[in-house]
């Protein structure tokens, strides 16, 4: 009887593996409508290529170009064994802060499908090799190229298939071709990632723009998270290093897929300062405060994408810590609710699981007291003074997580300290995704 | 087509639904033969009852009663929202050390099915009803009685179940009945776990021989880690308490299932003392050595039993590191390995994806250089100096992926220190288990 239904069950898992080979790659059921109609940065061009780097049949080259007089900014992954390309970025970051009224133009290339991250001695060739061949095609100092490699770990990158396209891509370059950008650094995304601000500073007209792309912050070997966001506000290079330093801490920070922390997560933004606004050159100029907040929305809506898209997410998961005891602390109990298997697992299976919540919570290493606790799915208050609420009921618990879109709040009952993350749910499809990822 | 072909995949994936839920529940690959024929430990009598907590049709309270004149050690779950059941056992615990000689004896009580975590002040209650019926039931002092409960949390124990089934209990105690008290608190195990040792000191034979579940060390709402282990060895209550504070440093604390923390996780060591060998009372005896070793197959035998038997699991996954900048740092490395959704996926997917193991280096927050890590799978070297080393072929790492036991080997060439971890590979198995929990 078992032996039977076990070769039934084989014979039908055959199948549906035929069947499922067949399908387009499923887009993310939490993607936005639409890709966002991105305003063109004055200063800024794109283009992409297909290069064949690893992937056949789509692009995975990107080069953008950035006029001279720019500022540049960027934050990059703390991992300890990070890219080649990263370290040079860091580099390049580097010099031109110290010098950051250089003359030559700037420029970002990056390519998919290959990381090249712990490629040894010959992964930094590799990454000088294509600043240089960047440098020439389109008369900038080597120095001011940043790259970007996003795929496979431990392969060498194949960069004269890179080189072959520069030419191409220099005559490419077109201001209106961010949706295609945004698409030729995708790697398991399945959807492209975009966002947009406008505002006004003292009367003069200014954009943000930027696309990103995941699957995770912290994330796996194909699914490293790069974001490049451009503007034409007019900030000069350490009060938009500042901005960008402290955006990023409530934003891509603040996301989790898988808790895995990339090789090569990069996030760099550039201002053009082409507009008719005077400079801005302290972080205390209120003008300053007006992009952040701006600057906020972009990356916030970048950084939610980005979960939303995280690996195999049916669901995305918002997760609003209150009551704790700084906001390092809340963050930290956030983060271990966010990156809890058994919270997403419980999400995925649309399952109130609040016990688990509590689990994660406890789990945090934070002072926390389990009868301050107070717990709520959305607005339903799930459990206080250490139990369940007497108001809860089950099936209203069910109902809530039948949504696409969860929030969990949980208050600490300690102190001020607050924080929100984001994450998505753990699902088969995860497993499916990276269980048979490279082979 | 599309829809054609998601038609037709709906249908297969309903009936394998309905087959699998014909199957009984899959015991893991990784289980060992047999349960080890575990010996009697003078002082120490077993009784197990169905009191129908939760489960129907299966034992579900285990009563170990425990001679008068033994020495309890313990060790308990660091969350910060640790259940009743934890609480009263950390009381019990000091009290007892504060008093060692006290007259009476010690009994534990364990029931599966329900947690009795985040059950507020009602959860004591039941704690202490319970060991007040144990008490009155077997003739010891109540606060000589410890108790666990594993199972979901946040739902009132129903005690009154379990103080009907005490009376039976109690005159059901017998010694050899430690294959049922294994089986009696298994939740999601789908094997008992049994360990045992035999040893000599100064020429009398001394025993050891426990128990544990899991399947999480680091472990799920319902896969709370519970270990008891029970020695006829004479040794004083702070020699114990330190013997086995130090040994599951080294056992239970390098494993993990999922990297979530129970509320519930307890181990307990009673030595009854009921040999003719002289009291250890000083941790520098050299017999205290001899008993450390033994004990310590013992718990590292169950440790990997417990990782064996975790949600899903259909690999076992040997985390070795080496040459971290201490033995901590070296822990840590090695846990940020084994619980990496990445790295835990690859293996499940027979995948030797070394450049996630990279990557897992390179989150965990300790010192490391690129440059120096070297990586084995099994004898197979992997990478060295940075990159993949000249001699390995994926088709060697593909074929040792195969095997269901993994060894994962990383020196860090900095330093001495060296820790090794247990792990579980991540299955569709486990999303299976914890998204369709509790519903």
């Amino acid at each position: 009887m078992v032996s039977d239904i076990n070769n039934r069950i084989a014979a039908l898992k055959g199948e549906l593996a035929e069947l499922e080979a067949q399908l387009p790659p499923p887009v993310s059921p939490l993607a936005p409508a639409a890709f966002p109609d991105l305003p063109v940065i004055d200063g800024v061009r794109f283009a992409t290529a297909a290069a064949g780097v690893k992937y056949n049949n789509r692009t995975d080259v990107m080069l953008a170009e950035i006029c001279e007089g720019a500022a540049m900014a960027g934050v990059f992954t703390r991992s300890t064994t990070r890219s080649a390309p990263v370290l040079r970025c860091e580099e390049a970051l580097a010099a031109h802060s110290e010098a950051p009224d250089a003359a030559g133009k700037f420029a970002i290339l990056v390519n998919s499908g290959n990381a090249n991250a712990f490629t040894g001695g010959r992964g930094f060739e590799s990454v000088d090799t294509l600043r240089a061949g960047v440098a020439a095609a389109l008369g900038c100092p080597a120095d001011k190229v940043f790259t970007s490699s996003t795929g496979v770990i431990g392969e060498p990158l194949p960069h004269s298939r890179i080189e072959t396209a520069l030419g191409g891509l220099v005559a490419a370059l077109d201001a209106g071709q961010s949706r295609s950008a945004a698409e030729a650094i995708m790697t398991t995304d399945t959807f492209p990632k975009g966002a947009k601000a406008a505002l006004e500073l003292d009367g003069v007209p200014v954009n943000i723009a930027g696309f990103a792309k995941g699957s995770g912050m912290i994330a796996p070997d194909m699914a490293t998270m790069l974001v490049y966001i451009f503007t034409d506000a007019k900030i000069t290079q350490s009060v938009l290093q500042q901005i960008l330093w402290l955006e990023n801490a409530s934003s891509f920070n603040c996301i989790t897929v898988d808790g895995d922390t990339s090789t090569s997560d990069t996030l760099l933004l550039a201002a053009t300062g082409r507009t008719d606004m005077l400079v801005i050159d302290d972080f205390a100029d209120p003008r300053a405060r007006a992009f952040r907040a701006a600057l906020q929305g972009v990356m916030r809506d970048l950084a939610q994408q980005v979960a939303r898209d995280g690996e195999g997410a049916s669901k995305l998961i918002e997760v609003r810590v209150s009551g704790a005891n700084s906001s390092g602390a809340a963050h930290r109990i956030a983060m271990s609710i966010a990156n809890s298997p058994l919270v997403k697992t419980a999400v995925a299976g649309e399952d109130p699981n609040w016990g688990r919540v509590v689990m994660a919570v406890g789990k945090a290493g934070e002072r926390a007291d389990r009868d301050r606790l107070t717990i709520w799915f959305g607005e339903i208050l799930v459990a206080e003074n250490g139990w369940v609420a007497p108001s809860y009921t089950e099936a209203a618990g069910a109902a809530y997580m039948q949504q696409s879109e969860i929030v969990i709040s949980v208050d600490i009952g300690l102190d001020n300290g607050k924080a929100t993350v984001w994450s998505c749910d753990l699902t088969h499809q995860y497993i499916t995704i990276n269980a048979d990822y490279r082979s």
